[in-house]
């Protein structure tokens, strides 16, 4: 449909668009950058969607059974901020409008989770909102399956562009999606046949509606500017039970002579006299940033129009028992059972009195068949390798289109997919997924893992075959640099613990967190217990503790981390042996001993000794430990990998890289010449 | 075709693949690791392919228009060990069959790059061989219509299993083939619909074929134990003008009982008994590593079939003119033309005369401009951010399926399949690539960039916006942890030039390494000209060098990078200016200054100052120069990024994030209190 049959045959519709269109073009005028194409393509689409189709309530923007609307192409942000500041969500003020891109306002330059209420997920990354979107439509279906659909039942929508379309994860997302048969997953594609370089075709010739049903979706095409036909199909993929895509045909920054239809009109680009033209196109004579009182008013409305269908589920949720509500409360809010610590120290307990030789990816899955029978908010899963990572606890079952009571998910080979699913489950609520893989496919997750880390969201990653102890698979399935690579990321709690104890402590900060991801590294090879004596303390939530305190006068310490911290003890026994008191201090968490205060810091690293490192990973940031923290300057020293890794038995491989405790111990001899 | 029936009709092919099952099963077993599955269900494809199609003379391994065959499900390395032995490649002994996933052995858990010829690249890591496959056929496309078809025409054939077709790199590399129209790229699916954690079913249920047809491939679905079917299908693929699927229904761990046509058959699991029980099946009554003759000698006349066509080649290629055949041997022994050094020297006398304040992205272009024209081997291109990534030249031209000729790549959104084929063309030979993303998509790339590292190919990722200095666009965007994750990654050069002088040095470093890829981490915001004398020498070159000496007496040190560089400039005229006397050391490139001797690094860095170090990064690396090159201990500090950054003009985030010169100055005198 042309803008000017559009305009006859729909003009309530058309004041309501244009409103949209005008904030995101005065908007991006205004902040000299950002993207105003999208918002003004996609103006009807959303407009639609937001009249006749999204379940929510602006007033209750936390309501749990809202709708949730994820805007996929983040660059297109003014599309949602107009959309939370029309509709009337709260903290979305024209004053934000007004400020967009500019410090400190909830108007960051794509949409930041956290931000603002109405705000689902952080996107911009492309890829990750549609991907996200997988993970809210999956907790969507778990919850439903848990409390009832009387409580539970929304659809999740979604707006993607080219540019999500043709990143790997979403391929990974569609794949997981199809095969998950997630009904209630709608995507809105804005087919605008244009990306930052050109038209599409430059890059591209996919038949995306083709993809899509190979991947088992149900496909609609629509004229994205005709109401009508976007109700419809919208209606239409309601009623399916896969998920849908809904190809809408647009035009990128429609209206705005010289750069409609475009790449020119994707980003800031506009002028003062195209955007005067523009005013006129829209019949927007207002000037930038007032909304005419009819418009305002047919908005509000739309704002307000899920309050009613709200109130009634308010008054279902009342009518659960009380001990159901106080569970949905509680997964909700994300807090933790109280009878989780005790579980933990009980485990603690026996591991201590038993002392057994274990991975620690078994050790995880032992803290998981304790954690996940009175933790029903958990979901775990892996990346097509669940017998390696220790991720099926026995009580789970095999979540599905057929069990969705069940919670492991068989993600496929999909490390990506797997991560930007559990963001999406993350920031849905109710659910606290975690998922595994082998640690060098870090690499694989990391788009989604630093977004755990920027939202905020709880994730657990359980990265399992942490170092060169996997031995034969060779450099290509060893870690080097991905502990550096997750500490490096800001709030990322990283673990990695030396023996069954630490792992239990680790899991139990790890489902306690609120607002940190979590970083599991877990050895292939099985590892003796090192911590005999029980405590209740929990020592990881330390960071970093003594492990064993020097005999003789101190002259050493040894700090480690995981498979490395047995070395270490060794180290230390040849060192007292010869009469050099060692110290030796396990660190299974930096990010958390940062977190101490300087005393206690102070107090399991004092200076005065020499100091070694060791770790089968890269050097980097060891430093901090061996220099930094006011140390005897230059005695100090590394024992870890220096290079890729290599093929061979993993003992044959900690002897040839020289990750012994010979080696440790030599290394502080040399440091005390 | 069963199994049964194929030994009636096809005895001769019989044998030959059940010599690849048999190795295959006798090596995992000896390992007792590994997996024989995949070469014993692919073993009669794998045969046909060489049998009758791959174009290669063992004897020869370096012949540059050989085909290309990449097993792209790399964990089945047993097939590429099996047929590189048995076709006759003399790396390839016996003895490295028996040595199979041990140390030094050339049969590394998953095939490595440079251990073995006619291992063309290094996989495992899923998804990465196909992709990787896209680039050696870009390669041989440009090269064919660079140096014509006469010397340049090959095929390349990739094995793919469930696992790489998952990936989402993969649907980068497919729509990339797609959209390049490479016709000689041929993909044989091992479509066996088994994955570790079970049937593929359990998480997949996406339509290969249709998916491939979606993207612009040809597709043949054929029986994989039928040598006609498959000899048929790789013919007609050979004849399309599109990439090609040739899907190949197979069996996992064919004819060994009890695992067969299962998950348990796909990795290490074979009993005594069962490989006994193999070996009658495949009337295999030898001992383990012993091929009968008439096997071992139809296998190494295959190996030696290509022979005669080689030296036809040879033939044609003495035809070339002298300068053609130079050339053709310069590219694919990644020399650099004489002039490099030339001109390179040219552009630095120039820009350390005019000063001009630029972008280091658009530097990166200025020497990009005098590079290009006199290295027609490179290929540049970016993830559809061309105009910000500053990667096209005056002088490229589109690479399109009507363009051969032309050396820049619209790879559309996929950093990932960007990285992927970047390693491909550099591993074909006679290509030097490099492309563009932001430095924050690091994270898309990654599988491939330490890929690059571990093969140790010279590709050139052009990572630009790299800091809080790009603004507005937010902290989704703002590389953080970027710098680290490259740094910590073995094998890697990362520059961060300060401006066009450094950066044009950088270039000519990162063109002419042979074995080491480099990441060019640079700025959008404009810089100001700090190599303002001219040198001749290339001061990038040390990795850290003196920028500006002290004037008075030295008590402070201050090292940065980048865009930082001017800050710390600033920030010494301040402090000399209190009679402080300061050092500012420029470091574009920590691992080559890593490389330099200890007396070198300490004429930069001698001790007895305090040390600041400034860059908008994390601070993870850095200790190890501020504190552990025996500083003085305690007394250093480092200014630059402690979280995620945020959206907001460039200029008003180094203020709010504290990295000014004013801030440095005073951690500076702080230290010195």
């Amino acid at each position: 449909m042309s803008l000017s049959e559009l305009k006859k045959t729909h003009p309530d519709h058309w004041k309501k668009a244009a409103a949209i269109r005008i904030l995101a073009a005065d908007a991006v005028h205004a902040a000299k950058s950002g993207h105003q194409g999208m918002p003004i393509g996609m103006a009807d689409v959303a407009t639609v969607l937001f009249e006749k189709h999204l379940k929510f309530d602006a007033s209750a923007p936390d309501w749990e059974d809202r709708d949730r609307f994820i805007l996929s192409a983040g660059h297109g942000s003014m599309l949602i901020y107009a959309l939370l500041h029309l509709t009337g969500y709260k903290d979305m003020t024209m004053e934000e409008i007004k400020n967009f891109r500019q410090w400190g306002a909830k108007t960051a330059g794509h949409p930041e989770y956290g931000h603002a209420k109405g705000i689902e997920t952080t996107t911009g990354p492309l890829g990750q909102g549609i991907s996200n979107a997988v993970g809210f439509a999956m907790a969507e279906q778990a919850l439903s399956a848990r409390f009832g659909k009387k409580v539970v039942d929304h659809y999740t929508y979604v707006i993607a562009g080219d540019g999500c379309l043709m990143e790997g994860v979403s391929h990974e997302a569609i794949g997981l999606a199809g095969k998950q048969k997630l009904g209630k997953l709608i995507v809105l594609w804005d087919d605008n046949n244009i990306t930052i370089d050109g038209t599409a075709e430059l890059s591209d010739v996919t038949d995306q509606p083709k993809r899509f049903k190979a991947a088992g979706w149900s496909v609609f095409e629509v004229d994205g500017h005709d109401p009508d036909a976007i109700d419809a199909a919208i209606t239409a993929a309601k009623n399916t039970n896969t998920p849908s895509m809904i190809a809408c045909k647009t035009v990128i920054a429609a209206g705005v002579d010289g750069v409609e239809n475009t790449s020119g009109g994707h980003g800031y680009n506009i002028k003062d006299a195209q955007l005067e033209q523009m005013r006129k196109f829209y019949d927007w004579p207002y000037p930038a940033y007032e909304i005419p009182k009819d418009v305002a008013d047919g908005w509000r409305a739309i704002g307000a129009r899920g309050a009613s269908e709200r109130q009634e589920w308010e008054a279902r949720f009342a009518g659960l028992s009380e001990n159901k509500q106080g569970e949905f409360k509680r997964v909700f809010a994300g807090d933790v059972p109280n009878r989780l610590s005790a579980v933990i120290k009980r485990l603690k307990k026996k591991i201590s009195e038993e002392q057994p030789k274990m991975a620690t990816r078994q050790s995880s899955q032992a803290a998981l068949e304790v954690i996940n029978p009175i933790m029903q908010e958990t979901i775990g899963g892996s990346a097509d390798l669940t017998g390696s990572n220790n991720t099926l606890t026995a009580d789970l079952g095999r979540f599905d289109a057929d069990n969705r009571k069940g919670r492991h998910v068989y993600y496929g080979i999909r490390e990506h997919g797997m991560a930007a699913a559990m963001n999406g489950m993350a920031l849905h609520g109710g659910i606290r997924p975690y998922g595994g893989t082998f640690m060098c496919f870090t690499d694989y997750a990391r788009p989604s893992m630093r977004l755990s880390a920027l939202m905020g969201v709880p994730v657990v990653y359980v990265m399992t075959h942490d170092s060169i102890g996997l031995g034969e698979d060779g450099p290509t399935h060893q870690p080097v640099e991905h502990l550096a690579i997750s500490r490096a990321t800001p709030n990322t709690n990283v673990f990695r613990p030396a023996d069954t104890v630490e792992t239990a402590e680790a899991w139990e900060l790890a489902v306690t967190s609120k607002s940190t991801p979590s970083v599991m590294s877990l050895t292939r090879q099985g590892l003796r217990t090192v911590r005999t004596d029980h405590k209740n303390k929990n020592m990881t939530a330390f960071g970093a503790y003594t492990l064993a305190k020097e005999v003789a006068k101190r002259q050493v310490i040894l700090m480690a981390t995981g498979s490395e911290v047995e070395i270490a003890l060794d180290a230390k026994e040849a060192l007292e042996a010869e009469g050099i008191g060692t110290r030796v201090v396990s660190m299974p968490c930096w990010e958390l001993f940062e977190a101490q205060d300087e005393q206690y810091r102070k107090s399991v690293l004092p200076g005065g000794s020499v100091r070694v490192a060791v770790e089968a990973g890269a050097r980097q940031g060891w430093d901090r430990w061996i220099f930094g923290e006011r140390g005897r300057a230059g005695r100090g020293a590394f024992v870890g990998m220096e290079s890729f890794g290599a093929s061979a038995p993993a003992d044959e491989l900690y002897e040839k890289f020289g990750i012994t405790s010979a080696v440790v111990a030599k290394t502080a001899k040399d440091l005390l010449k």
